[in-house]
């Protein structure tokens, strides 16, 4: 992928529109979405005025927000109708909740009268629910009909859905009461009754129901479209495999700005400007910084001793950083466990064993290397001093491996999401008791 | 859906064998998957006799290996022969790839002749290729016949392949020459040849494309199944949407471990036995200590300047902290960047800038948070020296947001993943020249 970004770079550098023409009629959508962000803003019009419609909706769909917005400025009334007209209604509704104001108005004018009820539709319902995931465009069919009517039905109306791979069937109140797979309805006899073939045991969701559920939902099924009902169990409509992956990705990039200690919206890191980077950023840096400086605290109170033993204080960043490096692991282990459901509150005490016994050989081993690298390399600090050393790094890890697994599991149990807990707070948490720990037993060891 | 775990917890806690025969023939599969880790090894099998063929396969196929291999050893042949029987070739190799030795014997054993077949093929292929991804079990038709014959043959080989959405058109060598949709299929006229209607643009992968690679692609263009090709594009098998679900979970659960500063191998945390846990986590752990000591002879070196001013030592975590969050927060964002192919090493300088900027307006910040801290709460040292502290951590934060933002690119640029740069190493390297900066800093404005 990488080797081949790169050679669409070099070969767009300094491209002449008519070599743009000619690429645009060639290229992949991937090639195209790859090249977007090489090209200038009127090279990006020629480019997306010579693409066929469906590679069109394809990019409109996959762009950033900024960048539809761009685009859909300058695109002509004509243009413009065009493509809204082959955009399924979920990909509409994407586009006008994110675009400015004025260029929402354009699109909105745009539409033809169908789009227009079925936007309004969607647009009742909250983006990261099941409803804004969703198509009104299915197949439903009443299940007094047969077989043959059935494949008629859908060989007509097939043009106007998004998919035709699960056939819906309603009641007269549009309620949901079985599904037929187009596979069963080619397989089965003409003359055969809907009600005959259909599962009437569907895996649906609610309007409200959460996207991550819904994500969840899907893989366990092996769905490739989840119907959603409101609350009298009508069908509102279906959601597509392809917006679920969406979803899960968009979850993905959460949780790792969550453990880089950050707010967790995804907006493009290139689109954000200075000020949003630092209202992303800063807000965590403060409360970690004042949650450290009781570290301040905690050597202020040991002065005296490191005062008598001055090597003391060469070590404190090596334990607080190994103190937060064994908390993040095992915190991190939990937190992935959580989120997957494979580890739950109920495991607590043989979680409590295992990182009891994991940190204790992890610590052993540890305080070993710190022993002959302090002792046998410069600063090379008595044999007495680095088994003082040693030894409370030892404790320190037991500890911190404890905190970090068992931290996680209690957040979660209250009902908080853990995920913050991993990397930096954790290892400042850590910083705090670590640092005690370290002075109380070397204070022990070299009898001061 | 985590309340509903609990529900279910608290329903099979003391739940007698009739009951959960009941609860087996009635629940959902989402619901039995919960349930799983819930239930002693006895009632496991008791619940899964009880479940209808379509259940159990999905259940074996989300089941942990350890847990495959429990089940299956307590199955009788014509179970198994059942299952088997059932199952995509795709997944009965997962499990042939999982289980042990003699499990795999008797998994093989109860397979019929046509499985057999499919199985060793796909057993030639590496697990992590789109090779290891594919099914055989797809629709291949000749593009000189028509429409109404082609619909003939779908309806008759329908039932043993695994999805029939794209009908893919070869050639007599079995060279991949085109695709239609059963879409297209029902909407064309009977008699036309579906070399008229079919798209001989088709998006394909080679049998060695990786598998992330394979789950990149069928997002871009929103597939549900791609064509795996050999090297005489001919075509091997298809890959369906739902097993790159899976892919993504994985590569998602990788990144995570490595952010945590461990090896990316992803093992059910209570199926690794302690050792495991060790060997996962120690490695790094003994990298990030000794890369670590080098802190140890920096502050040897400086022991004479904070012997003249020993409030020095007292912000030593503060500022490794501090500066190893800021660094973690850009390297974040970079990686997450790099991963979604959003940023690409040619930004370096419009990076370079803006994280010029941010790590500048941050410094300057949490220099005047610190400067208030340590000034006006205890250990409540002079202005003097609260303003020395003040300036240098705003001159660390500076520079770990730099490298933070900097070193992912240049690494992923020389072709190395940069994942591990996040988090722990990241902070360990800062601390290092972090302390310099300190010291030197300190030194200048305290004039020492």
């Amino acid at each position: 992928m990488k080797s081949q970004i790169e050679n669409i770079q070099e070969y767009l550098e300094h491209i002449s529109t008519d070599e743009l023409k000619k690429f645009a009629s060639e290229a992949s959508i991937s090639d195209v979405i790859m090249s977007w962000d090489i090209l200038e803003d009127d090279q990006k019009l020629t480019l997306f005025l010579q693409l066929d419609t469906e590679r069109k909706v394809y990019l409109i769909n996959s762009l950033p927000n900024n960048e539809q917005e761009k685009l859909l400025k300058q695109l002509s009334e004509e243009h413009a109708r065009l493509l809204f007209s082959e955009m399924e209604p979920d990909d509409i509704v994407d586009v006008i909740q994110s675009v400015s104001p004025e260029v929402r108005r354009s699109v909105w004018n745009s539409l033809d009268f169908e789009s227009r009820r079925e936007t309004e539709f969607l647009l009742r319902f909250d983006e990261d629910d099941a409803a804004g995931l969703m198509t009104p465009r299915y197949v439903a069919i009443r299940e007094n009909i047969t077989v043959y009517q059935a494949i008629q039905f859908i060989r007509r109306t097939i043009t106007d859905v998004e998919t035709v791979y699960y056939i819906y069937v309603v009641d007269q109140l549009k309620r949901l009461a079985g599904i037929v797979t187009l596979r069963q309805l080619l397989t089965a006899q003409d003359e055969s009754r809907i009600s005959d073939i259909m599962e009437s045991k569907v895996v649906s969701v609610r309007e409200e129901t959460d996207q991550e559920e819904v994500a969840r939902v899907m893989e366990d099924y092996d769905l490739i479209a989840l119907p959603v009902l409101d609350h009298y169990s009508r069908l509102l409509g279906i959601i597509t495999v392809d917006d679920v992956i969406d979803v899960i990705r968009e979850e993905q990039t959460e949780d790792v700005y969550k453990m880089g200690a950050m707010s967790g919206e995804t907006n493009r890191y290139m689109d954000t400007r200075i000020w949003g980077l630092v209202r992303k950023r800063i807000p965590w840096l403060i409360i970690l910084l004042l949650a450290g400086t009781l570290t301040t605290n905690v050597l202020h109170n040991y002065e005296p001793l490191f005062l008598s033993a001055a090597f003391l204080t060469l070590f404190v960043p090596v334990i607080t950083q190994t103190g937060g490096n064994s908390g993040t692991q095992s915190s991190t282990l939990m937190i992935r466990g959580l989120a997957t459901g494979e580890i739950r509150f109920r495991d607590f005490f043989s979680i409590l064993m295992r990182e009891l016994l994991v940190g204790l050989i992890m610590g052993i081993l540890l305080a070993f290397v710190i022993l002959l690298r302090s002792h046998f390399l410069p600063p090379g600090i008595g044999v007495y001093q680095a088994v003082a050393v040693g030894t409370s790094l030892a404790f320190v890890v037991l500890f911190s491996t404890l905190v970090g697994a068992l931290a996680p599991l209690v957040i979660h149990r209250l009902g908080f999401d853990p995920t913050v807990m991993a990397g930096p707070l954790m290892a400042t948490v850590i910083d705090v008791i670590g640092l005690t720990i370290y002075f109380e037993i070397s204070r022990i060891i070299l009898t001061l």
